[in-house]
């Protein structure tokens, strides 16, 4: 078996290496060389992965049997949902999207999102359902990530790009409160839980997916929103013909 | 279509023709007829019924899509996980296994359940895993018709059973108070939400199926612990052979 360290070590190599800050469409939306359509293709399509994580988590939750372990992972649904109507971070998501003057009924309908978005996302329902409870959790270890990706979000966003406000970004920030208590503790869950090689290796790979996941959302993105390749169906911003090129 | 009283006559009819009050056993166990073993043997099979209550809750919600609807039900899980270590409805349910004298290990087990109780409990996770989230909140509408028998357990129990005090039966008492607005908001839905025949009868059949699901209990505890067949592994009561016989 890996050491505590080097466990540690490992998965925080594997988010060094492939975590969706590391994607050219990310580089892209922070550092400001995005038009406005491309960032709001970018928060219509990322709402489908804001309103399955709930979904996800209590996917999982029905997988647990343990009522401490859910007593601890309801927090992320409550988080999420919001303790009351207009709350949660579903609904902080939708003030960027309503920021961004996007349709709120076009983003709730989910009706133009790329399709390489929903298979991406909806795999991770999959996931969770399909592997162990530890498996299902070690998935979000890409929370550990999170925080570092926020900031410069906010950062880069608000300084680069005259239509994003501070009273928009609010998603963010409240994530920035919640994300590190969340990975904390998978963190001690993926360094004491696994008995053997072969349980921390599902770790290992519960993350690689996840991973894979969010880097699949962010191809999809820059395939169709700058490369120009939009399928059938997906939304087409006003500004699409003038978007800037890179290649 | 049935109109909204038809609807709500149906529901109740069927509560009042079929609901486990009405089963020899529950009578049994409410008159004071039954010896201490087999109010054991009632606990312990019914805690696994508990523990899936919000594995059942998690695996409804993971259908839903409408954050709205998941606030809602949350309170479900909270209610019976508890909001902290040693609340909720589970913890009170051990309660009175503790008070019954039954061992805390071999409850939580689950290892000397009837097999009749884990299959018809864990069906119900199938069954809202596999039918529409209408279906799956309606199955639960046999709560429309629990406070009367909680409020007859509590006293039928207190005043037959010499082992059985008042600190113990906090379950039910809890349940007095959550049961009914559940049940309440879970009628409005049977009522308001289907909009075709079709659709009220799938409310209808999720009764019927929940219903069935609750009397298949009792009659794996009445074939168990009062005919006396006791499947091999399941718990055996130390005062069995001076049960009370009724055939």
């Amino acid at each position: 078996m890996l050491s505590r360290d080097e466990m540690e070590a490992a998965l925080r190599k594997l988010g060094a290496e492939r975590y969706h800050n590391l994607h050219k469409f990310h580089k892209l939306l922070h550092g400001g060389k995005l038009n406005k359509g491309q960032v709001q293709a970018w928060a219509l399509n990322r709402y489908y992965y804001q309103i399955i994580i709930p979904v996800k988590d209590t996917a999982l939750m029905s997988n647990m049997r343990d009522p401490d372990l859910r007593r601890v992972w309801i927090q992320r649904v409550l988080d999420h949902d919001g303790s009351s109507a207009g709350e949660g971070g579903i609904e902080r998501w939708l003030k960027l999207t309503d920021g961004l003057g996007l349709d709120r009924e076009l983003v709730k309908s989910t009706d133009a999102l790329l399709p390489g978005t929903r298979f991406a996302v909806d795999s991770y329902i999959t996931y969770v359902k399909e592997h162990s409870v530890l498996e299902g959790m070690t998935s979000s270890l890409t929370e550990l990530f999170a925080p570092s990706i926020h900031r410069e979000r906010i950062a880069g966003m608000l300084e680069n790009y005259d239509f994003i406000h501070d009273d928009i970004m609010v998603y963010f920030k409240q994530r920035l409160n919640e994300a590190p208590r969340d990975a904390e503790h998978v963190l001690e869950l993926a360094l004491t839980w696994p008995k053997s090689r072969a349980e921390q290796q599902g770790v290992i790979d519960s993350l690689i997916y996840k991973l894979d996941c969010l880097w699949a959302q962010q191809d999809a993105l820059y395939n169709a929103y700058v490369d120009g390749h939009i399928p059938p169906g997906a939304f087409v911003p006003e500004d699409f013909d003038d978007r800037p090129r890179f290649n």
